[in-house]
């Protein structure tokens, strides 16, 4: 039962769509050069130091999450705009099957509306939006939760997308943040989910079109949430298998499973 | 803003594969000559005299689940088990997209492992069983919420299939009942849900080789869901749309919706 | 099982300490010149016409809030500011021990420190606050509920009292309205609890020195609140009572209770 | 914002009213020749051998908690029964203050009625009850909770005094075990709430009249319960304090606390 990360590092994948990268957004490539990706990837690796850290973007063969991948991922960061389409069901499935075995799933931003977060939430996961570079600013309403530990309050963020609600999730099984803006709207902007044995964290900052994964305490809250939605114990299946009467009792102290 | 069946009947549909009557499974045909949708069609008549209800089941075309027919359906109930891999997914992303816009969903017993039920939890929605036709009680938890009313604590099932826990669905909105098996396992037995603007009950009790659907307790449960799932205010989709700034200033008290 | 207002008028006080008031706050007398109680009750009473609506006050007898009237009173408003510590432990027990039989209770504003609310919360119920009258916002993040029902989104109040996060109460069963402020705060501003058989629900707009009361929204939300939080049953004590085994075999179906 | 036992042993408090003990209970004492609370404290301290656990009674002056010890105390338990009223209201409030500025709490089995658990609860904390001698079988509903690490699914408990629903608790925070007894009644066995900065996690098994505390499994609930319950940061009071516009600008990265 110990944590299948004590025997080793903690294994991260950061997955990009990169379109906006690939298909050269001049702001996107200022603030990104190298991808959203490589920048989310850096602040993991520094804040995580014994982690191995790896990107993945759309691009590669089976969207760089092959099964032998999967198999061995931690916790998986998604961001995801304008080509949630393009994802093929097959990797989709892989990765949702991954998370109801236990691997921990890290969404950002506009991957509200990606397949993998749609198909964990069950619902539509649509908001209210406006681009115009106005301030978020990020409140803790769980000051004592993991992610936001180290985390002022509020997270002052100078520019920004808006996303306001109704957001259309599930009731959090826990929320951690909610953010407020300038325009007066309020969000949902960080909240938690167990599907199966895995977690889901959704953590809305962080548009293409702004700095914001260089700011200082968004890295902390990723770094943060990588370690809460890593797994605690050997990713394994859950089914359906008849039980016959008195099945408890056969075994000794520990053996059985939830 | 009143609620759509104010002026009109309320409109269920009870939708059940129907495959273990259709194949003359002398055992179910026993409890159930005209299909366990009859039975349990007739009990909500009985408890919602004023309300319109109907059947369909999977042999009818498009499932008996036209676009025009769910449109107008203000709770659906759903019974399936060995044919859920049978259901059309173009039905299934109709029955979860209506939820999405505002109609009522009950799932019964096997139809925790139904495409809809799985589409809107987002988890396996797998268990542990035995068919060994053991006493089940259903405790209440929440003994004010309006599922539970008029219902004895607990409801005595003197022979059932046993459910037991681990259940793998998301930490339910409402907890309403809880059983347990004569067997000692234990199974979260009702669980209610919100899904977009619509309503999400699943009670377990109700395996096909049992008279369960005749039991006067367990009828007053499926009449009670249903009132609980109605939908409160007209179907809408929800939609991600752009807001510009002080949108919600143009308006006049009451003009908007969440 | 009937609601015990099917036969009779629902039974509504709204409690004040009408301190403010009392002492001749020019500010508050301005907006509520016979007191905040008397304006939230003509509310009530104009959105509940059949519903009998009384007031009472820290200054009569018991508080006006006798053992006898409140046995039967189905919902209780509660107001209060600067003199929590001055309402009788006596009284308030009174209070707290018919939430738990069954009574509603909704609490406004700076009633979040009072002494039936702290009790039965647990927690601090602190929170950060400023009184600079800048607007506040009412947004709902859960459409369906009936306490939002008819209300738009947001409510704009122009004037308010700044109530923020960390707001110290336990995570609410329901949350029905958060409230952004001009100056950038959020607050959990609209909550709903279940406590014993009782339903509790805290709406936070309504600083004595604005003229919130007499909003045409914020009255809708105080009578939907009513409505939510009648009791459904006839008010009970739970108690802790040994059980033989099989207790529940020797009833009729219906006759136990949870 | 490091946990405070990084640089010190965890401190454990295991609080015991020691009145069936004291006053000579044979079959108690012949489980429990020193008392439940030394061997609690005992698998406590062979769980968590870099810990710090120290046992307190209610006989001792202040009942053993006075306010230094409380504060340097990062988890108490507490056992009580037949002398709830002897708990003086000053050391209850003490407790009840430690939790909302962070200390942990874990309440077992008849402590259901205690002071410090009914006022964090805001509730009744009745429920249904059976000395019987019947097995008690502990099923995990959270799987990868880590209070529930390392334990079978299920804990069968040969003997135990039966708890039944309804249990008028507010809804958890988080559920981990439901019990089953052979009787047939279930119960919320293993729930965890926040209040304040601080956790309490409840615990049914433990009967003074069955060796409950000597079952392995149930020590390492035990174990787990004080691992998750020790608080993550200093100690602190929440309180309602005014803030001029702006307050958040103030300060650098980190330095505001929620």
């Amino acid at each position: 039962m110990s944590a299948p990360t004590e025997s080793r590092p903690l294994n991260i994948v950061v997955w990009n769509e990169n379109v906006h990268e690939s298909r050269g957004d001049a702001t996107v490539l200022g603030h990104y050069p190298d991808g959203m990706h490589t920048v989310i990837a850096a602040a993991l690796r520094e804040q995580h130091p014994g982690a191995s850290v790896s990107t993945a973007t759309l691009q590669e063969p089976e969207h760089g999450l092959t099964a032998e991948r999967l198999a061995t991922t931690d916790v998986l960061f998604w961001w995801g705009h304008v080509a949630h389409q393009d994802v093929s069901d097959e990797v989709v499935t892989r990765v949702v099957e991954a998370v109801h075995a236990g691997m921990g799933l890290v969404v950002l931003h506009s991957g509200h509306y990606s397949k993998p977060f749609t198909r964990l939430m069950g619902t539509t996961c649509s908001l209210k939006w406006r681009n115009d570079g106005e301030r978020e600013l990020v409140w803790t309403i769980a000051p004592e939760h993991p992610i936001a530990a180290g985390v002022p309050h509020p997270i002052v963020i100078d520019r920004q997308e808006m996303y306001g609600e109704y957001f259309d999730i599930p009731r959090p099984d826990e929320e951690v943040f909610l953010s407020t803006f300038a325009g007066g709207e309020v969000f949902r902007s960080g909240v938690a989910y167990r599907r199966g044995l895995g977690r889901v964290f959704y953590f809305s900052p962080g548009d293409q079109e702004y700095p914001v994964y260089h700011h200082a305490d968004v890295q902390r809250v990723l770094a943060n949430a990588a370690a809460w939605a890593a797994p605690t114990s050997e990713r394994r299946q859950l089914t359906a298998d008849p039980h016959p009467r008195d099945w408890f009792l056969s075994g000794g102290s520990g053996t059985q499973e939830a």
